[in-house]
């Protein structure tokens, strides 16, 4: 979990995800959205990727990222047992 | 959002956000929960406050902390709106 929420904590790497749930992307896709360099961006989605809150797959010639859903409903889980337990609702 | 998510980036701050889910706490509550010297849960706490996840009210002698839910609800939101346009689902 500490390393998904670091992973979040970052307004370009919040981004990715929200490129990549409308879609897999490839690096080259996702660099072209962003006015910053390619090694930059690789740096964010390897954090992105260590997180587990992203996966890489190699289709023919390029490597394709997608959210990786299980990781991502588990960061939600704790979000609800949280509001879950609030005594404030 | 970056310092909500880096201030989640921790496990006794997530653990904090749990208990004040279940009721508001003095900082003397929640160190008691801790093997954790005071100065440094008041560290967490301050770090917790400035993200804008808790609350702190002066009731009497004591600083009563307590959860921030409308912070809450936008992070929430964010995984949401990122659940919502996923494609996977």
């Amino acid at each position: 979990m500490n390393s998904i929420f670091k992973a979040l904590s970052d307004p370009t790497r919040r981004k990715i995800i929200e490129l990549l749930r409308e879609k897999d992307l490839s690096a080259g896709d996702i660099s072209d959205k962003f006015n910053i360099s390619k090694p930059s961006i690789s740096h964010h989605l390897s954090l992105l990727k260590s997180s587990g809150l992203i996966q890489s797959e190699r289709k023919g010639q390029s490597i394709i990222y997608m959210l990786n859903v299980t990781v991502f409903q588990d960061v939600v889980k704790w979000f609800f047992d949280v509001k879950g337990g609030n005594k404030h609702e």
